[in-house]
């Protein structure tokens, strides 16, 4: 199978081994031989005849045989050559070596050599400016970090190796076992897609973590997590994209980051779940590890002490995906038989500080055929029998999640110590679940009849007119064939030729220097005669020249919405709405869709929208959006070498048809 | 002083310490002897001559001599009892047993019975249902918890016991050190007013920390925190006010919760820091605990790994209130000259995974003078040297803050182990110190000429009329006494005299069952004419009955806003102003601001606020609602005796003055 040999080589050679533990080289050849790894292994250093009572070969041409994974571990400098006398000795290399892309043009060019070699020689190349592989069950570490963790169901795959470090490090504490890890470096040639397919048919492989900086083949990542994320958990933690964080992964793994809101539409989409804060990302890949399933949003919580109750109450209330549980009548005299008078048979269950395992033990009997996850608070007071209530808990039944969370300093297997991590947990849980049950469908695309012979001439007319946006005209006749309503527009020649011209109207340059009209002076409103309206057009043409002008008439404003639609550089074309107007900046909720839309997710998406909630405020049906969205994603699809697509706004009200207002269609 | 005798006294009287160390007063008669206090100790209980060498008590009232402070640990039938032989033996007494108003009106009776003995028998009563009190300098540790920590600057205090020990635990674990603790718990007699106030004057106390699931006396505490919080920083952590969780703590500690909001806004704006997460609160509290101050929003990065590196970034770009720190070009150069080629020198400044102490120390000395805080990022790598490195930033400048981060699962004093916690606490630090300079204001209260005897006849009137809103005329008078433009209004009868009637008009119902007039169909936009006018009033006559009915013209629509004014029931009058209509649940913000009124403050909130946004899209002068919320902060000063007043809507116009349409002032 495909990189397999990255996971289970029977045999390592490492370029650059030295006796030297300082030293990277020396470092990988010490965790390689200190983990246990019971394959062959070959140094490979001119400078040594032997390391460690093991050969030492001047150079990967000198072995005798062929080897199963090499890992380089030299210079940049020297690595292109290496890399070279890598070609027919093996298929599988590991570049550990820092200095490529991410250290500008030089390295770039360098990093370029590298992938020339790879595919000539037929090398699978990992890196370069990574920290190697682990496989935990070959007790392989070929990497230079501190840690080797214990074997587990938690296979990890990031792009920057001291979060391997940081995340072994935290995992040793908290007990997490592993299986495989990569760390993915400059992706100079394998990516995450690649380690996606390899643990995706790993049996060991229990649940997916991935820490990435940038996505390379978006579409295809997206096609392999709708797939795995039937099977196991996929996360993936992304770093954002503000200009700053984008300047730092340029210079860290020589990436350029792409869109995040477009990253995590994509792949919630998908089924993947996404997180953009490293601790939601550890608590759920925490919880995953565990192995136990979330079967409702409902929690119910067991407490020895009231105020970690109420605190844990509190969250739950303002939770937007988890919900309290209601402890039934029947379940309440069930209670009141087993527990202390004091107790509180409420949700939260308070069970009193001199509560022992077998309290605990009770309850969860009680509701062991309730579908709630179980959050089981315990602090240390007198007499408290913590280890044997961690016990209690560890045995619970396995149909749903019941977690038990100490709050204090020590750290407990399979236990946790914050509130907002096990909430973390249960939501990532809850979601998992929700997706994984999700029926899939398949997007309905029509072929809109006579549209390609229509849409190549305007592209044609666009061109020939050195203009890179439609003319408006344009766009509203594509726009008229998916069966969209738009307020009609005249040129000022036509207009003044209407037998009957209906006033107030709006005046607007049509012209792509102009794209933000408003700001310019472009844009009139309320002209509301012939009489202003040839003044008004005299004033524009006196200070914006001979531009092409539209004229529409003015409407009763409606809902103003936002569509649009454009091409991701990594995940392709995405559609977009969003509130329009003075609050879109504020409201901040942008609700983005990548081709191919299934319909009930898009609809799913949006009963959830903020924007949802202000139609129906209005009265205004969400069908209306729907379907709007539906005719522009058919629009999108045909559309074929588009770039952009706004319609902004396009009026929504609740007694009549949507109506677009403005239209603009961008060439690349 | 006042309560000096609860964290120091000469001598403790334990009523109901035991042998057995699994009932609570043989736990505290434990803990009182190992922590190594050096006061008498006097054991009460009429079951033993002698426990543990000490000699033991029949009953208080038997001791020779007074004593400093009784703890009671008995069940609570017999604390009344108790209580009283104390009177004359004693002025402080923690009553530690539980059973009280926290579940329910038989308890409720009892700490009535508590309370008035207290009195009369002049007893500083804390408790009951608390966990006790420590003085961790003085080696007292009379509670009943597992832990006595080490010495330190934090002093807490807390409704709820188990936190103390979850704290504690906790606390342990990071050396978090502390001075001085009490468990307030039902809070019959002593509340956090009280210990806030001893606190304030303890020297070894520098930083305060309250948990609290409610607060009773608002304005006292409220006045208490503006004092305290210019010498040592007050953090209160307070449970939420969701149905649920209120229920919880009506059954934990026997208290109603009230309005969170109103909370975090009177303690935010006496200059205390204010928290509704858990883990923010514990984070800032290790913040403080080590001493740093906060001196700039700006965060400078150094890291030896690049993928936390990027991720913090991140983490400050999309921060409300941090911001990432430029390096100068001077600060390059001197970067450049002290580190390898290959670190990048913008911030974050990657210092490489090689990266030893001498490394950051130099980093450190580059920016020793800068203002801007530093947070190092340390990752476990080969060859790191982290405890050297540790005790790098631990001499660093304590001119501001300069914040380790251990990226794994190791735990060191002072010492971060997650990013989000990092900034947690920077972000307290700053609000800390801002408000710590922030300058004091005295509100300005005019005194409104004439108001007082109408004020006084509206009330009469209103009571007469078996009504408690004021009619819509009444209300009106009252606001044109401050100047405020309203919507003129007639009754029918007074409507149809007039000679010039514009339309369109409203007509609603101006009756205090009417109070949500829309939902129920007492108002009626559009009435285009007198036809259409006098059947509306005969259909709703029909419908109503012969109710009050308010003829308003229909003007045009300004920017929906809702100014309001309560009594809230712990911290007195309250002003709120919000965006009306319907985004209003969807912006979801009430600015809230509690009296007296400072008004650099109110214009500071209000400038960051988004309504202020949304004011300056529509070109609306941000000032002219301060002085509308002027205008009704003095109506309220005046207007004593008053339950609510809500002007919903008030319009604003970019253009002319705002006018208020409907106008409610309702009586307790």
């Amino acid at each position: 199978m495909f990189l397999e040999k990255f996971f289970n080589p029977q045999s390592v050679a490492i370029i650059g081994a030295s006796v030297d533990e300082q030293k990277v080289g020396g470092m990988i050849l010490k965790n390689i031989l200190k983990s246990g790894y019971l394959g062959e292994i070959y140094p490979i250093n001119p400078k040594y005849s032997k390391i460690k009572e093991l050969a030492c070969f001047s150079s990967i041409k000198k072995l005798p045989n062929s080897v199963d994974l090499v890992v380089i571990a030299i210079p940049a400098a020297r690595v292109t050559e290496a890399l070279r006398d890598c070609v027919g000795k093996t298929e599988n290399v590991v570049v550990v070596s820092a200095g490529f892309s991410e250290v500008g043009s030089d390295g770039k060019k360098l990093e370029e050599e590298l992938k020339v070699i790879a595919k000539e020689g037929k090398l699978n190349l990992l890196g370069p400016n990574c920290m190697g592989v682990m496989n935990v069950e070959n007790k392989l570490n070929a990497t230079f970090g501190a840690f080797f963790p214990v074997k587990g169901g938690v296979s990890l795959v990031t792009q920057s190796g001291a979060f391997v470090s940081a995340l072994l490090d935290f995992s040793q504490k908290y007990k997490i076992g592993y299986s495989k890890l990569a760390t993915i470096g400059n992706k100079a040639v394998l990516d995450e897609v690649d380690f996606l397919e390899y643990l995706s048919a790993d049996k060991n492989t229990k649940v997916i973590g991935f820490y990435l900086e940038s996505i390379v083949r978006g579409k295809e990542f997206i096609e392999k997590i709708k797939k795995v994320s039937k099977k196991k958990p996929v996360l993936i933690f992304k770093a954002g994209n503000g200009q700053r964080t984008n300047e730092a992964i340029l210079s860290h793994t020589g990436a350029m980051a792409g869109e995040s809101v477009v990253a995590k539409a994509a792949i919630e989409s998908a089924g993947g779940l996404y997180f953009d804060r490293l601790e939601s990302f550890l608590a759920a890949l925490r919880f995953f590890a565990s192995g136990k399933k979330v079967i409702s949003p409902k929690i119910l919580i067991l407490t020895n002490a009231g105020g970690p109750g109420v605190v844990a109450t509190d969250m739950i209330e303002s939770d937007s995906i988890l919900e309290l549980a209601e402890v039934s009548p029947e379940k309440k005299e069930q209670l009141a038989i087993e527990l202390p008078k004091a107790a509180s048979l409420k949700n939260p269950i308070d069970l009193l500080g001199d509560a022992l395992a077998e309290r605990y033990q009770k309850v969860l009997n009680i509701f062991a055929n309730d579908k709630a996850s179980i959050v089981g608070i315990i602090t240390r007071q007198a007499g408290t029998d913590l280890k044997q209530i961690l016990k209690v808990f560890a045995k619970a039944s396995k149909k749903k999640a019941t977690v038990p969370i100490y709050l204090g300093g020590k750290v407990f297997r399979h236990t946790f110590s914050r509130l907002a991590d096990v909430f973390e947990g249960l939501r990532a849980g809850w979601q998992y679940s929700q997706m994984k049950n999700r029926k899939e469908q398949i997007p309905v695309f029509e072929k809109l009849p006579n549209f390609q012979s229509i849409w190549e001439t305007k592209i044609k007319n666009t061109l020939d007119a050195n203009r890179k946006m439609l003319t408006f005209k344009d766009a509203t006749e594509l726009v008229s064939m998916i069966g969209l309503d738009f307020l009609e527009s005249f040129s000022p020649v036509e207009f003044l030729a209407l037998e009957k011209k209906s006033f107030p109207v709006v005046l607007k340059i049509d012209d792509d220097q102009f794209i933000h009209k408003e700001q310019s002076g472009g844009l009139v409103f309320g002209i509301v005669n012939q009489d202003k309206l040839e003044a008004e057009i005299k004033k524009i043409r006196a200070k914006f020249g001979d531009l092409k002008l539209t004229i529409q008439p003015q409407v009763e404003a409606g809902l103003e919405v936002i569509v649009g639609a454009k091409i991701d550089p990594i995940f392709g074309p995405v559609l977009m709405c969003g509130l329009g107007g003075i609050f879109t900046e504020l409201i901040d909720e942008k609700n983005i869709f990548v081709f191919p839309i299934e319909q009930h997710l898009m609809m799913e998406k949006l009963s959830n929208s903020k924007l949802a909630k202000i139609m129906e405020k209005k009265g205004i049906a969400l069908e209306s959006l729907i379907e709007v969205l539906k005719k522009v994603a058919n629009l999108v699809e045909n559309m074929k070498g588009f770039s952009q697509l706004d319609i902004n706004p396009i009026f929504f009200y609740p007694d009549k048809n949507p109506l677009a207002i403005d239209i603009k269609i961008i060439l690349p």
